[in-house]
């Protein structure tokens, strides 16, 4: 019999916390129609992540797999299709260890409406919601990635551009969603959601003209 | 004693899932009043659907009757006054399982405030939840119809666009609502919330001019 | 011990009925902040209807008391300040069973924000809603009344306008809400649910311009 | 042993209030990434309140801590960054029981997007929500502060402010959300609920322009 390379308790803990992280998301609205994928890192060479096409409202913990950092899956099934756009980070950086992506209403409008390659949040106190970010005097550049079905591609063009330092907390792919990670999911899911707060105020802001 | 002609299992399961199915769009908002009706494949000449004027948000099993393809009730009660816009598609396409269709704000103030007979969703990640769609560079063309009380013209003239092939995956009635299909109910709920909340993101683009 | 004058157990089951439909149109937005009012009828003589002050998003049924139809209280307690617009109607019209007045946002925005003295929903397939109407061709006309705090003489101007047939399903107050009634509950629900997603609606379309 | 400066059972008792008022403001979305804090007077001396950072949508009574009126902890843990917001009134004024602090979407747009130093709320009947306000014929001013990181300061701001008579029944600051109190937890939430669905009807006014 083949030992498993992660533990059995960290996966187990992993999927209860992405299942459960999913419904939330779900229940916001920021997850529809089985778009958006999650993960939460195992260890120096594994993470866990939502299996390909699942209902997010849904979310169970048999609905999460375990992948090695090159995207493949470990055990049975088929990982989300953009796995790459997650593994890719917690390579590059081993204190990454959780990464969230969602399509909301507020991203999709965001960057189809308008063509430009970065959205701008400045001012508001709950940018202190982001790692580091200590005062809302504060200005935080999202980059915005055009959409593509090449996921490997758009993993290395994201992988440039964090070495580049153009990318600090998250990303924005056009009528699509958004990327952001953290140390541990609790951290995360706050960035996430202090992210799809400001999107949704900077979309109304934009729509008062 | 006269046999009933499909399973009732089948039936059985048919009217969890519905039930299960009205109560959750009507928490997304998307069924409100009594509105909407849904319906789900039994076998080759039958389908179980909402009965007549049920509130969807308390919607239970009870709430479920079986009909055959020309639209007739199996056993008590009145079914759906939509009945014949599900069993048209079923009776056309043996690879239908599920028709759901939904009255949303959205679909409401699109096909009210223009008088346009489609709607058109292109570029969206989102269109990839239907089926067949495996790019965001796709463009879906939603035909409107005017709304008529008269659901067995409507039928006909449906059936007319789905011959002529201008009907894909959906279509909106005016100041009405819209209906969707698919293989089996998670494959239809999916491309319906897909749908509504691009609807969503559609009518917030017009509103931004 | 003096006889009550009504049924118990229809006592029982209004303040159920209340109770829950309360919380349901609190959870929809509708009746923030202690807001809103609802009855019921016992009998001839009698109402159901929520105490003065009580948070709708946690309504039990110990929130319910009984008035007579000159709106006083059967009992302890104080029932809610606008009880004689709801006796009114009870005893003007013997086939009216329930009655609820919400405070929703489209409402307030629609009578603060224009001066007229109606609104007008017209071709919406959702006005099939209200009872007696049985097409989307139809037009319903909402008077709006201007706001007051002496309810004595806002009832007896209602009444006025319902005697010279002016008012058919519902009236709005402006900066307040809306009132609406029908046979019993689940009539006076779905009526609520349609006016207000309408209402919804005719916002966004004057949003829209 | 040292005995605690405040009865633990009204400790329990607000630590419950608290953690479920926190869990029912994070559902509303006006609490969202761990932002808010909220508080209730436990006796002359004493406050519980919000521990630093904590994800409110998930709030339990061990989230939930002590403070004298200096803002200083009793007992283990940081209190809320802001908690010299609170004390500051409660040190005023003994007949404050209750103070909570929401980040909510409208708050944040209308001192965002309009420079001005106060909010005018005119005509509702909803005011009649706040405490000591009787008719619909009232208009309440609610000042706008500049965001600091500088509590002491602000609240020494606040506190002149107050002094001086210019703040009735809240204040908000820029970019960051509403403080209200009251005298017990059951009318600040009712008064936060009336100003949080005013607020989004005040943006939505002047969305119409």
């Amino acid at each position: 019999m083949t030992e498993r390379p992660y533990s059995t308790s960290a996966y187990r803990e992993a999927a209860r916390t992405l299942a459960a992280t999913g419904r939330r998301l779900y229940r916001h609205g920021w997850s529809p129609a089985t778009s958006s994928n999650y993960s939460q890192r195992l260890n120096a060479g594994h993470a866990a992540i939502t299996r390909s096409g699942r209902d997010k409202g849904l979310l169970q913990e048999t609905d999460i797999m375990v992948v090695d950092l090159d995207g493949r899956p470990v055990g049975d099934g088929k990982p989300s299709a953009e796995t790459l756009l997650h593994t890719g980070l917690y390579r590059r950086d081993p204190a990454i260890g959780a990464v969230l992506h969602t399509h909301s209403h507020a991203a999709t409008v965001l960057t189809m409406h308008w063509p430009a390659d970065h959205v701008t949040l400045e001012g508001y106190e709950l940018l202190k919601a982001l790692d580091g970010i200590d005062t809302h005097e504060s200005r935080l550049t999202i980059p915005v990635f055009d959409n593509s079905q090449d996921i490997a591609a758009l993993a290395a063009d994201v992988d440039r551009q964090l070495d580049a330092g153009r990318i600090t907390h998250a990303y924005l792919i056009r009528g699509h969603g958004l990327y952001t990670w953290a140390a541990d999911m609790p951290a995360c899911y706050r960035q996430l959601e202090a992210l799809e707060t400001l999107l949704a105020v900077e979309l109304d802001r934009r729509r008062l003209g």
